[in-house]
This record gives structure tokens, sequence and C-alpha cells, in this order.
């Protein structure tokens, strides 16, 4: 695939993503996400979740609020410096970012090289708590999930048992009022985080980095992203943020270059320390197997959750090249069966005889609440497959004159298109089987 | 319980909930979910999501953005109307709700009965979009989530299979600017609302809003509610919101008194209407039966994520007479077992022996990522099973020197506080059905 426009009319098409308020001309690089990409979205923190939180005993999650106190954003440094130097077009007005233009600044709406100085623009979106707007009252949209991970450090480590070593895992939305967006559901102004503050003992921190980092690329090559699209991209010390001693991205090959997907970093202590600093309150570990207080290190590997589904989407998409039993040109979308968002179809072979819709809707009840089910007794056959395909559908079931006699059905697999007779007392077991080994 | 405070406590104390930027004096009505409460709030959506979303075929899911074109809210009526009126006291300037005052206002902080005129006040929070704060780029965060459904409708009617009836369903974030907050999470500035929008043939929209009237009331009931502690609120013809032909509300008795949980409401093609007029597009169901076409009413159906939560604690709170095996007054939260934050507690005997944590931890593997399992080995079995009942944990399981002969464990039910010994090979399949059927 060359671009990317096929990805964004497929997903719109299916429902998967819309621009958010389309019918009023939309709102600047903010999405909606339709019944096919909630569930794909779900799928993908659910399963992130399960793996990061669920299946570990030494993290915990948290849900932090969108709003917080404003003096987070002072202790953080994002009031200060969480800007992007901004220039605007004395012609037309339109704005840019002075850092991305290069040396020979043109504008790129009407030509013209006259522009205002540059000046910092903060990227939280502002917003007033009550009902008056004065200084005193002003807050913000997060710009990252981050902080309520350090603020609550504490708190949490009172009320569970955790010791350092220990994480905090938290996936939510934060906002970004960037001024350069882009990439479909690449560089939104409003997205979703999945991300872990991992706090170590200072000492351990470059082992435990290392790990993280092996753990975030697994991930992505477990829910089906092609290994060979991923590669890793560390941060120069001079290019390091303030607060980190080290970053490591994981980027993947998008259509429109190398980008970001994950990344992770060493905080250090800065978070932490800022936070003592500005709240007064004590943040230090005790650690009762040496007796000793310590504020500790953290790990942060992050990843943003419209940006796997993206990879997951450019990767999934294949068109058919004829000789794979599908007509050439048919889209296929090869989603890994525990992201699909609709994992088994079901259909009876014809429309019009009672008999096979009733059957189908048995089978369909049985499957209801255990996997994303579709019922499909529209159109011929034919037509059923290639609108599954489209979509990623890994299994559909066909319900034929057989079945009635049989008790049984015939399984069509996306990617072999190998069709399999499954009797349907064994269907339930049968799918989970290739689901969770997928 | 008389009041909410040993619930605030507990769920402080414990994990579930802590006020927002706590270490800086936290952010007025807001709140975070710690550990627990991220998870007890997920299994609430999650039990959701799967009762009105996965097992239906005639509801599709989205997610919606919160900040929106701010036509959306041109059109809904919220820049017009969704205010309330506001006082504010001359000698201290407290702010009040005109309304909730009664005729003899006084000044609940300074005693003065000198207040402003009463002014309407909107209860969006505003924001700008890009660099330049003029009119044209403000916008709001969402004080409700119906809106997405409404704007998306057409989009989602061209790329699904749905005919009407049919629903949209979508869990999210709303914000809403309250003068008067209070009741603990009950009325907060930024909480989760689960709701659907069920598009309906006019003339059959009477009879969809009672069938959704009862499941919406079934929902609480399954998940654990008392219904005694449940009823319905029918608003009067005069007290009708505009868009509305009737509105119920379920109500629970809190301990601060019978309060909104819930409700469902004929909004009739209200919403709908004003989008088509708004934005120009054509909103209208073409109906392939009969070939008219139309606008559908819609029948809303919606609930308050954090008031299920709370209901749930006040619900499940209970201090033990000291004659149920317990010491009296040691408190027990008896929560449902598909929504406790922790289902399956594992103990080691004593907490000094290899043999017994080695065969702990092994139980433990086969046990991560099915259930939401917790490792306890500290202090007396005792004190560990108060530490579980406080946070509703279902079942507790002991391994001691039989478990290392017999390849068994001890079951201890928190309800029945029963003890059963089970083989470890059958505990996944015997722990699956007791919460299945919980």
């Amino acid at each position: 695939m060359e671009n990317i426009s096929q990805i964004i009319s497929l997903t719109k098409r299916r429902g998967f993503i819309f621009q958010s308020s389309e019918i009023y001309g939309g709102v600047g690089a903010i999405w909606d996400f339709g019944p096919l990409g909630v569930e794909m979205k779900n799928a993908i923190k659910n399963l992130w979740w399960k793996k990061f939180v669920m299946e570990r005993q030494d993290v915990v999650g948290m849900e932090g609020s969108i709003i917080m106190n404003p003096k987070v954003w002072e202790a953080s440094g994002h009031i200060n410096s969480f800007t992007d130097p901004l220039i605007e077009c004395k012609k037309c007005n339109a704005r840019f970012r002075a850092d991305l233009m290069g040396d020979k600044k043109q504008c790129q709406n009407c030509k013209s090289e006259d522009f205002t100085e540059s000046k910092d623009f903060n990227l939280m979106f502002k917003t007033f708590l009550g009902p008056v707007e004065t200084d005193a009252d002003k807050t913000y949209l997060r710009p990252e999930t981050a902080q309520s991970m350090f603020t609550n450090f504490k708190l949490i480590l009172d009320s569970s048992r955790q010791k350092v070593p220990f994480g905090i895992a938290q996936i939510g939305k934060a906002f970004r009022n960037e001024i350069t967006t882009g990439g479909f559901i690449f560089r939104s102004r409003e997205f979703e985080i999945a991300e872990i503050e991992y706090f170590v003992k200072p000492g351990t921190d470059e082992n435990i980095f290392e790990e993280w980092l092996n753990l975030w690329e697994k991930f992505y090559i477990d829910i089906g992203i092609n290994k060979n699209k991923l590669r890793r991209y560390e941060h120069s010390k001079e290019a390091l943020s303030h607060y980190s001693k080290r970053t490591v991205d994981v980027e993947y090959e998008f259509p429109f270059g190398w980008s970001e997907l994950a990344g992770v970093a060493n905080r250090t202590d800065y978070d932490l320390s800022q936070h003592q600093k500005f709240s007064g309150a004590s943040l230090e570990y005790f650690d009762s197997e040496t007796n000793t207080k310590y504020l500790p290190f953290v790990i942060e590997p992050t990843m943003g959750i419209e940006r796997i589904m993206l990879a997951l989407l450019v990767d999934g998409f294949n068109e058919s090249d004829g000789n794979d039993g599908r007509e050439k040109g048919d889209i296929v979308l090869k989603l890994n069966s525990r992201i699909a968002p609709v994992q088994v179809a079901i259909f009876p072979l014809l429309s019009n005889k009672d008999e096979l819709i009733k059957k189908s809707q048995e089978v369909l009840k049985t499957l209801l609440g255990e996997f994303r089910v579709d019922y499909d007794a529209s159109g011929s056959i034919g037509r059923r497959y290639r609108r599954q395909d489209e979509i990623g559908t890994p299994y559909c079931l066909t319900i034929d004159f057989e079945s009635l006699k049989n008790d049984d059905l015939t399984v069509r697999d996306r990617d072999t298109m190998k069709q399999e007779r499954i009797k349907i007392s064994e269907l339930k077991n049968y799918l989970k089987t290739k689901i969770s080994n997928s």
C-alpha cells in the first residue's frame, strides 16, 4: 500500500473510524470510532490490560481524571515548557510549527514568505473550573496520563501491599492542541494512551528499562504486527527530554514513513521530586529490608492506542492477487483473531429457507456474549464472504442443508481459505482454541 | 449505614477512590480510581457492554470524542439552555444555585442574606481549538454522550446492516461545570455515562420505552442491587425536558436520600430534526418495507457508571454483628462476584514455609489472566480474611500441608463463610461456574 487513503476510505465505509461531528464538517484532527472501530479499540485495550495488569502481580491499574489541579502542570513543567514554536503567515494567517518548516520558510497555503516572529504556544487545552474565568480558576485537559500515576504514588503505595519494584498502569484519554496534525488517527488532538509508570530502586533502572523495551516490542508482535516493520530509535543524549536519562522509541513503517508507535523512557526521580517540591508532601519510599528511604526512579513504557490501531490496519490491509480463491483486488483485512471486531460470522446458506435461518439463529444464540458475532443472511454467500473479509472476520460459519441432518456446519478460515466441517456441539471449544492461539 | 463517610474512608484506605490531585488539595468534585476502583469500574462497564452490545444483534457500539464541533451544542440546545441559575453572596462571594435555596435565601457560608441577582450560568466547560482564543475557536467538553450518537446516526446506518428499530450504545466521559456538587462520587464534574440511543418507528415508541425501562431495572438487580432500594420516578408533564415526551428515573435509596441512578427518556425526533436543521444533512430513515421515509423517534436509556458503583458500595457495605464467624464490627463488602475487584485471593497457610509458597504460586499462575487474583502471604490467616472481606473478595483459597499431599485446597466463601476442599485440577471450573452464576 502506497498511501493511507484506502485505509481512510475502508474504515469510514465499514464503520471503524469517522471524523468527529462529520455532519458539521468535522472538528480538526479529532475522530470518532464506529461500531467496528470501538470493538477493535476495546479488544486492544482489553488485551493490553490482561497482559500487563491482570497477569502480573507487580502492576496495579488506576484511572485518573482528565481535569486535574493546575498545580500538577506547574510541577511537571508543562505550563512552562510544553510548547511548540508557532509562526503565522502575515498574508493568509495560516499557522505553522516553525521547527518543522526547515530553512526556507514558505507558506504551504499561499506561498508567501512573510511570517510573524515565532512564539511559544502551549499545547494544553485550557478550561475554567467554576463560573468565574480568572487565572485562579484556569485549569487544563491533561496532555498525558503519567502525572496522575505520580500524584497517586503514595496513596497507591499505602493502600496496596506493593513494594518497589512495582508499576502503576493506566489507559486513558489525553489532549494536545497540536498546531500541525495529520496521518489520519496518527496525530490527533484527542487520543488514548496506555502506559505504565514502573517504580524501581535507583541503580536497577537500566536493566529494568531493557526488560520493558523488550516486553513492549513483544506486545506488538504478539498482536500480529509484522516484526520487520518495527525498529528501535534511540534518542541522542542531546535530544532527550529534560526529565529523561534514556528514551527509546518503537517505530513502525507507516505508509507516510517510520513513525513513533510507542516508547520507553527512564524518567529518573524527576517527577516524584518535582511533586514533592511543589506539593510539600513526602513521596519517598521506605525500604523495610534495608531500613532506608529513597525516591524511586521511574521507567515509563507507553503506547498510543490509536497508533496501535492504525498500525494493525495498515499491516492487515491486503488486496488479493486473485490466486487465493478470491477475485483480484478483493480486500482482506488480516487482523489477529483476538483483535478482529467481528470474530465469527454466521450465514444461513439460503436466506429464504426458514429451517436454515432457524438453525443459524440457534447457533448464533450459543455464541453471543462469548465472541464478537455477526449474523448475515443478505446477498449471495460470495458477497457475504467479501463483506467479512474486508473487516477482517477470521471465521465464517455456513449452515447448509447437511447441517440440519448432521448438526454440523462449515467453518471457513479467512487466511487459509480452507473449509472445515465442525460439529455444532464442538463449535465453541473449536473457536475458543483457534482464537486464543492466534 | 447512616452516612456516607464510612464508604469514603474505606474506599480511600483500600484504593478504590481518591480525590483527584489529592497531594495538591484536590480539585473540586473530581475523582480518581485506584487499583481496586478501576477494576470494579471496568467490571461494571464490561458487564454492561456484554449485556447490551455483545449479546444483542440490534445494538451496536461506538465511541465519540469529548471535544466536538461547537455547532453540535447549538443544535442540541445546550448553548442556550444548559444553564443553572447562579447567585453570589455579596458579603463572602460564595456561589449557590438559586433554584436550590428555597424561599428564605441565607448564605450557607456567612449567613448573609444579601445576594446578587440570579444569572444563567452555562454548565459546559469551554476550551479553544487551535492557538487563537476567539469565539470562532471556542468549543466545549461534551456535557453528555448522546449527541455523538445522533451526529453519527447516518454514518452508522450506512456502514452497518441495521434496520430500525436498532440502538447505538456508548460508554464514555462527560463533563459538567456544576455549581453545587456533592454526595461523594454521586455528582462529579467529570463522570462516565453508559447509554443507548434506540431508534424506533414513531408509534412504536411507547411500548419500546417500557421494554427498556424494565431491562434497565433488571440490570441493577442482576448485578446485585437490593430490589427494595430501587423505585421509579415518573417526571410530570410540566417538568419534562424540552425534548422529552416521557422520562422515568430509576432511583436508589442512598444514605443521603432517594436519588437518580439512571433514567429512560423518550426524546422523540427532537435531536435528529435539530441536527437535520442545523447541519443541512438529511437524517431521515428509508424504510424499504413500506417505501417511506421518516425521522425515527429515540428511546434513551442511560445510566451513570460512578452512580452504579456508589450504589453497589453502599448496598454491599456490611458490618458484622459478630454472629457470622467474624468479629463484631468487621467490614464485609458484599459485592457480586462478577463485580468484585478481586475475585480470588490465594493464601499459603504459613508464609515461612517454602513448599506452601511454591504450591500457592503454582496455583496463582494457573488463575492469572482468567480471574482478578490477589496473592497474600502477609500476617495471620484471620487478618488476611479480614483484608479480603473489606474489599469484597468472594473466594479465598488456602494452601495447607494437606494440599501438598492431596493436590487440593480450601475455598472459603465470603457470604456463607463455608469452607470447602476442592481439587486443584477442578479449581478453574469450580470458580468459573460460581462466578458466572453469581
